[in-house]
This record gives C-alpha cells, sequence and structure tokens, in this order.
C-alpha cells in the first residue's frame, strides 16, 4: 500500500502519535466507531512494544507474535510486517520520545450496511499508537517488591479463547484488580479453573524454589519479557521449568516475580498473607533484574528508533 | 446532569443518531479513544431494546437490566436512569425511524496521565445510539428456520465473567460464528465446558421435547425475549422448564428455537446433521412466533417513541 508520512514539525507530537487505517494524527485523534466489532464485540488482537534509550525491544519477535495473534482470530489488516515496522519506527520519531510504549492493534470494521451481518464479511484494519513509556507499576513499587493477591476470580480458559492469541478480554483480569485494590494489594495473579497459575493483568508470573525458575506453560500470553527472562535463565545457568505450576507451590516459593514490557523484571514479595524473603525482593530475581537492565542498556535485541524519518531531509 | 437536546432539523439523521459523554452527534461521528478502557479493556457494558412500529418494547426491564450489568462491571454514568430514558427517546425521534436497533454502552474511560493506572481510578461514561433495525438472521432465514451448529469452542464460564451483565467478550462467539460459515450453516450454538447449552451470538436457545419447552438456566444473559418467551409460555398453558439442558437433549429435542431482541422467537430447523420436524418450524414454536408478534402489534409492554421530542414545538 502506498503510505504518507509526515514530518513531525508544526504539530506537538509529545502526548502522543497514532496511526489508524491509512493514516497518520496526534493521539487524541485516534478513535474508533462505535459500531465497529474492534470495540463492539471486541473483535481485535494487539500488541505492545517498549522503545528504550531510543530503541525498540525485540521488535521482530512483536511483529511475529502480532502476526501470529492475528491468524488466529483472523483478522488481516492490508500492511505488511515490513509496512508496521516503518509505522511503528515513524510513530516514535514523530513524538521524539526516548522512553516509548508502542501499541499495535489490528481489529475487526463491520459489514456495510445491508450485507450479511457475518465477521466473514467485514474487513479488518490496522491502529497503532506510541506515547510516553508507561510502567506497570510505579518504580517505586518495583524498587521494594509488589503485593499481589491470589484472585478469587479465575482467568478465561484457553479453550475459550487462546491467551496466545494478545486480546482485549479483560473482564476477569479488572474484576481481580477491583478485588486487590479492596484488599490493599497491588495486582493479583489469576488461576485456572483447577488451580493452576496463569498470569495477571499484563505480566507472567515465575517461581524460584531451590534455585529452580518455573513458569506456566498453558493458558497464559507467551510474553516477549517472559521469553527474555527464560534467556536469561539459560544464560546464567538457571533451571527454567515451562510447566504447570500449582497455585500450592507459588505460594510456598522461596521467590515470586512477574514480566511485562511495561517493567522487565518485577519482583514480588507479598503474596496474600505471606511475606516473601524477609520482605526483600530475593537474590535468583534480583540477578536476574540487574542482567535484564545491563543487557538492555547494552542494546540487547535493540533495534534503533528511525528518529530521521519525521525531520526534514 | 444539564442535557441539551437538539432538534432534528438541517441534519441528515437517517443513518443513525447517537449519543457520546454528553453530547448528541450523528452515528457515524460517534467514535471511542483509541486509548481509553471500554475498547482497550473490553471494560464495558451495554444493553439493545428495539423499537417497532414506534414503540420501544420493554425499555424498563432493558433499562433495570442495563443498571444491574453496570452494577456488576463497577462502571457508573453520570446520567440516571430517567435521563438515559430520555436520551434512547430523543434518539429515535432524531432519526424519525419507526423500527429501529437502539444500543446503550457504559464504558471505562483511562487515568489520567500520571495518576495511578488502575480502573478504580478511572471514570466511566455513556455511550448510546438508534440505527435502522437489524435482523439477527435474514427475515428470509427465520421463515424457512435457522440451520444451526453446536459449535467447537465452549462459551467463556461464568465463574470468570457474569455472562448476565451483558458484555463484549465475543471471542468465543467470533470463532464460532466462523465455524458456523465453514459449515454451511447460519449460525452456532455454544456449550459450556460440561456440555450444557448455553446461548449463541445474541440469542438464548429453547428446546421443546414431548410439548415441554426448556431453557438453560446458567452461563446465559437473561434475555429479555427469553423473558417474553417464558412469559408466553406460561399464558399459554406450556410447561416451561429454567434448569441444565444437556447437549444430548437439544440434539434429541422435537423443536428448537432462539430469541433475541433482533428478531423475537427464531425457529430453528436444522441441527448440526439432524433435521428437525421435516425442515419446518415446529408447531410449539410456530404458536410462540405468531402470539409474539400479535401481542407486539397490540402494544405488548410497548412504550411509545416521543417523536415530538426532536421537533420544534
Amino acid at each position: 500500500m502506498t503510505l504518507q508520512f509526515p514530518l513531525a514539525q508544526s504539530v506537538d507530537w509529545s502526548a502522543g502519535a497514532a496511526y489508524l487505517d491509512g493514516a497518520f494524527m496526534v493521539v487524541r485523534d485516534a478513535k474508533i466507531p462505535i459500531t465497529d466489532w474492534g470495540y463492539r464485540r471486541s473483535d481485535v488482537t494487539y500488541d505492545v512494544v517498549s522503545v528504550w534509550d531510543g530503541a525498540f525491544f525485540r521488535l521482530d519477535d512483536h511483529l511475529r507474535r502480532f502476526r501470529a495473534s492475528m491468524r488466529t482470530m483472523r483478522l488481516a489488516p492490508q500492511e505488511t510486517d515490513e509496512e508496521i515496522r516503518r509505522i511503528l519506527h515513524h510513530l516514535v520519531a514523530l513524538t521524539g520520545l526516548r522512553n516509548a510504549y508502542v501499541a499495535m492493534d489490528c481489529l475487526r470494521a463491520r459489514p456495510n450496511p445491508g450485507e450479511r451481518y457475518h465477521p466473514a464479511n467485514a474487513r479488518s484494519y490496522l491502529a497503532a499508537f506510541a506515547i510516553p513509556y508507561v510502567w506497570l507499576m510505579k518504580p517505586e513499587i518495583i524498587e521494594r517488591g509488589a503485593h499481589m493477591i491470589i484472585a478469587s476470580t479465575p482467568r478465561i480458559p484457553d479453550v475459550c479463547l487462546d491467551a496466545r492469541a494478545k486480546n482485549f478480554h479483560w473482564a476477569d483480569m479488572t474484576a481481580a484488580l477491583f478485588e486487590a485494590e479492596e484488599k490493599g494489594a497491588d495486582n493479583p495473579i489469576l488461576l485456572d479453573l483447577d488451580g493452576n497459575v496463569t498470569e495477571g493483568p499484563g505480566y507472567n508470573v515465575f517461581c524460584v524454589t531451590d534455585g529452580l525458575v518455573a513458569t506456566p506453560d498453558r493458558n497464559v500470553l507467551e510474553g516477549i519479557s517472559r521469553l527474555s527472562a527464560i534467556d536469561l535463565c539459560r544464560e546464567m545457568g538457571l533451571g527454567c521449568g515451562l510447566r504447570r505450576v500449582p497455585v500450592g507451590e507459588l505460594l510456598e516459593a522461596d521467590e515470586v516475580f512477574v514480566t511485562s514490557t511495561a517493567g522487565g523484571v518485577i519482583p514480588v514479595t507479598r503474596l496474600d498473607s505471606r511475606i516473601l524473603g524477609n520482605d526483600r525482593p530475593g537474590p535468583v530475581t534480583e540477578r536476574l533484574r540487574e542482567a535484564y537492565w545491563l543487557k538492555r542498556r547494552k542494546g540487547w535485541h535493540a533495534e534503533p528508533v528511525d528518529y530521521a524519518s519525521a525531520q526534514p531531509r
């Protein structure tokens, strides 16, 4: 397709830049028609990649996952992966942000009036935006370690909706966030219907017992930060099991941490009524967190943003 | 709150009228910010009421259910129920439509930048629109009877998300619609994780065996058209059980029908490989369907639209 890439000059892009169905605009102008099924049936998939110190982190992995999610949900925008990559670079370039939260959505429109009212008759389209970096939790919470609860609402099962296709079916997550709030905790962890650990709103969950790391292998998004933590475990010679993790194992673990694009490796120091590691981030978690940020500062999986694309030549 | 009700004159409202967070507009201008959680986390509830021959059907019941759904999902717009009623009347009055599909949504915005990123910090707001009446299925399909399949994707369980709070978590429904398409059927019926009948995309399911009617009592939206069918059964002296309905019972039933605001009572004449009632709508279904439309023509639960509200005095 033919894309028009505007220059940054003469518009204030600092609050964020967006791309919607072929056109660039400031983020506050990016809006979804109330009748589109991306909203009205949450018939949409998305991905989020971070920019840190002027570079995307694992952009190839995010683009690959985004395309896989689109296939699962039978969504296909007109843009190719290379076009999406150029759009994301340009969005960050317009804002000039060195640290950014960059989201890409593919959503279903709706059939035209008079056409059969079926998703097979509706086209899908791309939306994306870059805004200032969003921390999943405030940096001071990440420093002290997050206080979490095991939510009483179970995660929507994979058989109903494949969690690997990143989606906005968050009612279970939202209920769990309110429950955490009521119990004075920062965040929740959700179980599956059989009492195994799944994930939380925006993060994967890991536990460490006797020096061995484990993270759930089903009913979870296969997070890119999760992948990074698994890679780091391997590099550091730590055993990391991808398997079923019963809630009892989590509650009795030596350490618990979560991983997210919006925060990297985040220690958990309280879980329900339990205080872990004397209320301080555990040693394995800290080693992983330090390695994560050290490697990122050194350019691990980094793709520098093409800031020049939004400037006059 | 102070509402400004515009007059219909000098704008073409025929494609639909909308209300969004305090303001009226033509429906194509009603759009949801891409960053709002109503879209981005499907943190939204909704309801749909029909207007037929210039009157709302069971508007009180819809308003009551909408308020109950909002409570369940911890959403609270600034509008009272009476204000919502006036808004819905005015939307239809602007369009002048005698038959309309009228939707009301309450969705969560997002926290302001810098505030804690939690749904408890985000306000919620009302959106609504009236457009020309949408049939769930084409009238000719409703006449011949719908061809349905039992979907292989199960319905999201109630423990994850209370189906009584009408919501846009439709990925299971969308997958089932594609499956029906592939199998040459019109529509799907979804089961729960234990093989009991739940509902389909936009409708409740009933079966008739030996003159007795039954419909599932759990993991379903408590549809207003479902309620109307139950009321009709009582008036006509037909036994109607609200209970667990195993898929085997549905597959062996004498008759199957579905109910929806977007179509009333709709016969099912094929279900998977089974042909019901010689491929014609069954006698109980037909009696219910005729009674439904006869009573509606006579003003059953009808609230005439206040068309004058959009005209100069």
